[in-house]
């Protein structure tokens, strides 16, 4: 556990430590807040219940199932590739089943880097890493304490930001995505929050048709992916299009 | 049992019914075949695990969620909306998470309808219809008991049939999805069967750009039915924008 703690902390998502405890366990959570890691604090049969056993020496850690990057490695990428940036950022999406399928969407769509924020937010767990099929090992994930900041940076690195809203946005097809772009995808229930919003440049809406209302997070991100894939290797093709078809 | 069967045994998904059984039980067995009800025997055990309590009578009924439509139900739906048709059709989706995640993104796009197999394919259970959001009431969905021949016949009525297929097909962009269509997705694991593949008029692969090879059946739904609404609603207006740039 130590060990683990001292490796930087970046792959350790939360801790969880019996209640009251002193000594060596003291010592952990004390690392643990120093290296920005999360802490919640249980009973013996809670930490028995979480580590599906009870040798847990009082203390479980959750960990990540993949290796976090740093925003500064995911701007590399885009740079490394000669292609214009394209990242996919997430606010507070909670299933850890939706992740892993946007992970495995943005895998397939040539996103370069994710972003999700570090708290009010499901990491890279197991169960998102199963659903990701492989892609949480190939799509880097950045994990940020503040979002809106991380976007900020992003757009003084020339990277514009598209949020998608629910209503009052553009349709996809109606903005220019071919350029060095960001899509921000909102959580299950409540979108983006209106800090996120505001920070976006370019609000993108998906014409909603039926009764239900909205697109699932991965569905979302999957047409919107999809829409930038199409932008991008599409273009040329299409201006020969109508250009022959006039 | 008698009287669900009885009703025209269209929300009964499948019988689950005590291996051996005589009387009264022979008589739902006849009933449920006679409906074309799947029928599967089993132990008391099973059968008491199934129902999640003891009191079944040697028989448990898995039943729809939703009440089924018919092939001609479907037709009648973009006639009436004076819309190209555009049905989606699902080869042997296993997963009600996905199935029930295709639906709510049918529904938010539009599809007139849903076709699934009869076999070797989930209904919509609670769980889809949970996953759906409430589209299982919204979108209406039609069994075949041969998706290939409802192919054919949705082919007599003038709607072409589009595959998609993790190789070899068009880009979507590339093909025109501006008339009457059925999208079909195949399974989570094995894509299109080969007769199904066969009776499409045209496959349509979205390209893959990343490391894990394929998209998740309701990610590929998703970018699917995104592309028909934005040829469909935004082909005046792109022809319009080209128009504009040159």
């Amino acid at each position: 556990m130590l060990a683990l703690l001292k490796g930087g902390g970046r792959k350790t998502d939360e801790i969880a430590v019996l209640a009251g405890a002193t000594g060596p366990l003291a010592q952990v959570v004390a690392l643990a807040r120093g290296a920005g890691v999360k802490i919640s604090y249980r009973t013996r049969d809670q930490l028995t219940a979480i580590a599906g056993s009870p040798h847990h020496q009082g203390v479980v850690a959750r960990v990540a199932a993949a290796e976090y990057a740093d925003l500064d490695d995911l701007l590399e990428i885009p740079v490394e590739r000669t292609e214009p940036a394209f990242f996919l950022a997430l606010d507070q999406v909670q299933d850890p089943r939706n992740l892993g399928a946007v992970l495995r969407t943005a895998d397939v769509f040539g996103v370069h880097g994710v972003i999700v924020p570090k708290h009010h937010q499901v990491g890279v767990t197991s169960a998102a890493a199963r659903t990701a099929m492989g892609a949480a090992d190939s799509v880097r994930v950045a994990r940020e304490t503040n979002l809106a900041a991380a976007l900020e940076r992003l757009k003084q690195s020339g990277v514009w930001i598209h949020g998608a809203a629910a209503t009052g946005g553009v349709a996809p097809w109606d903005a220019d995505l071919t350029g060095p772009l960001c899509l921000v995808l909102g959580s299950e229930g409540g979108g983006l929050r209106p800090l996120i919003a505001r920070t976006c440049d370019v609000l993108l809406t998906v014409p909603m048709l039926g009764r239900v209302g909205s697109l699932n997070v991965s569905a979302a991100g999957a047409a919107l992916c999809y829409e930038v894939v199409r932008q991008r290797s599409g273009r040329r093709k299409l201006l020969d299009l109508v250009k022959t078809e006039k």
